[in-house]
């Protein structure tokens, strides 16, 4: 372990622990003190009361239960958590695509061949559907064009100043409020249990560490995503790392236990995604030894946020389903389990 | 912050804390209590007593004192530390260069053909300056044959075993035995004022991390290092992480600052090293904002350990010694600085 040992321990069994000893010592001395009651408040009120709610509960209470056979040791608590579509929303469009549009549009003065060139000509057209058309290599121009050639500390003001003024088309709210509330409330009751959270996404890696650790609660170095290469150069003597166009590692489908592995070098014991992106991660958790806890988000909410699952072209939920019913892995049924959705309701 | 808040303060504020909340009841109630004193014991007994250990001694101190100018928010506390030369020695040979070398006798028999090939016929001769004459191309064809084609289990159980096995030629003692004691002092006391500490080594990041935890006190997760791809595979259903013999990373040189970006995404505020592949790790690191505390361990004991640097093959410090000079970062004199070099003493 590097840390000291009280990150070990919950909050509040820390006050608990106070308490205890401050109860000893009250004992020893002549003066009579009723022993503080705690209120145990519900630590995850936007999730209705139902078999799921409980199934994540008594996990976690097992697994810091010292003495229980299902008690795991702080070091190992590791959850995962993919991003688009489970900690927040991916609807009408991923966000980061939304992103790289409004880049390219921000961009295009400086770049007169694209008003000829796919896919910035339908980006500027304000063609979406021309943009997917195009496929994996029309993304990954996209993504090319819009997120290199800058330092990473020219990127992240980029975002930063995207994040801060653009606007979900649906909920007119500021991108990074499109989180889901329950998941908020699930990853500080998480880490409030001595459990390390991290996310694995298929997103951008720089992209992400921009909104995480202020929305989340998740800090950079527990990031983990898609990224480009990068360059360590000497500008007129001031270091600066330079993001290339070139991809170094997709971390999505079979990429994501690998980037578990690079990044953590340990199996986490908890594990979320939504869509068959995420499929292997949920095979790589729930084929650790012990107790492991695996949810899907099924997205079946089209009034308050969307129902989309075996066809959709974005998030698309299909064998990982089939599997989680195969596997008994915990599906999260929007409608039925949420009580709020989103962070701004 | 992704952690529970108590991570935050060192282990010995808490326990000022706890004494300072008895102490309060204590005040309240019909009884005397002498407070109790703590003895301040020196955090880095192994160190010298001179201007390296003050100046250490004073950086830690400013950036954990609450409105002291150079104080660093805990998020911030970011340590980086080379490996090889920096936390342990890295002579007569590389100490993972020496676990390949022994992997492959032991592979030997499975490999008719290594007993004509080169850089395998010199390992199986004990002619280890052939190995060393092959170069690049030669340590990759070795690191090839000795880390890849087997599970990322497999690989750790291997690693393990050798460090139980293997003996240091001159010291006789395990590898992971011949780790500097005044650098466990000073990682132990980072992180006993709040600070993250991480290793940023040329080495093989699944070597390291078979022992990094137990040696050093650093988990898994914060064990940067070189890496070859990996592979995820079902095999009879199960998943597993095979290890593949192309490079994915080399964390060396540029690739240092290129590494921390990568896995930590902020700069650190603190970065040991010892050699010119340490060089733009700790240029990186003295040119963020604010104070920085940037070190060189120099060998410079030939008796309790060994002398080089200029000329030396392995670790060779020379433009960073130089860079050191002109830009003040503090240089640690091994023979002057350190009272006890090794864990084992």
């Amino acid at each position: 372990m590097s840390e000291s040992p009280c990150r070990r321990r919950c909050p509040a069994l820390a006050v608990v622990g106070l308490a205890a000893a401050l109860g000893a010592l009250l004992a020893a001395v002549p003066l009579q003190a009723a022993a503080p009651k705690l209120a145990i408040a519900d630590p995850l009120p936007s999730w209705n009361d139902g078999a799921t709610k409980k199934s994540i509960l008594a996990f976690i209470d097992a697994a810091v239960s010292d003495g229980n056979p299902a008690f795991v040791p702080p070091a190992q608590r590791i959850a995962v958590f993919d991003n688009d579509g489970t900690l927040w929303a991916e609807q009408p469009i991923y966000f980061q695509l939304a992103f790289a549009m409004d880049r390219v549009k921000r961009l295009a003065p400086q770049h007169p061949d694209w008003q000829t060139h796919e896919p910035f000509m339908s980006i500027l057209g304000g063609n979406i559907s021309g943009v997917l058309a195009g496929g994996e290599k029309s993304v990954a121009e996209l993504i090319a064009a819009t997120h290199s050639g800058v330092t990473t500390d020219e990127f992240a003001a980029v975002v930063q100043e995207w994040l801060a003024t653009a606007r979900h088309p649906r909920f007119k709210q500021p991108y990074d409020a499109c989180v889901y509330r329950p998941m908020l409330e699930l990853l500080a009751y998480l880490r409030g249990n001595g459990f390390k959270t991290w996310i694995v996404s298929g997103g951008g890696i720089e992209f992400m560490r921009v909104f995480a650790e202020r929305v989340y609660g998740i800090p950079p170095e527990q990031v983990i995503g898609s990224m480009g290469r990068m360059r360590y150069d000497l500008r007129a003597g001031v270091p600066v790392l330079v993001k290339m166009p070139e991809v170094d590692f997709i971390d999505d489908g079979p990429g994501k236990p690998v980037g578990i592995q690079k990044f953590i070098g340990r199996r986490p014991i908890v594990a979320f995604g939504n869509s068959d992106g995420d499929q292997q991660m949920l095979q790589w958790t729930a084929a650790g030894d012990g107790k492991r806890f695996v949810g899907l988000v099924r997205h079946t909410d089209a009034a308050r946020e969307w129902a989309y699952d075996r066809t959709s072209p974005i998030g698309r939920l299909d064998k990982a389903l089939d599997e989680a019913t195969a596997k008994g892995w915990t599906v999260i049924d929007m409608k039925r389990d949420w009580r709020k959705v989103f962070a701004f309701e």
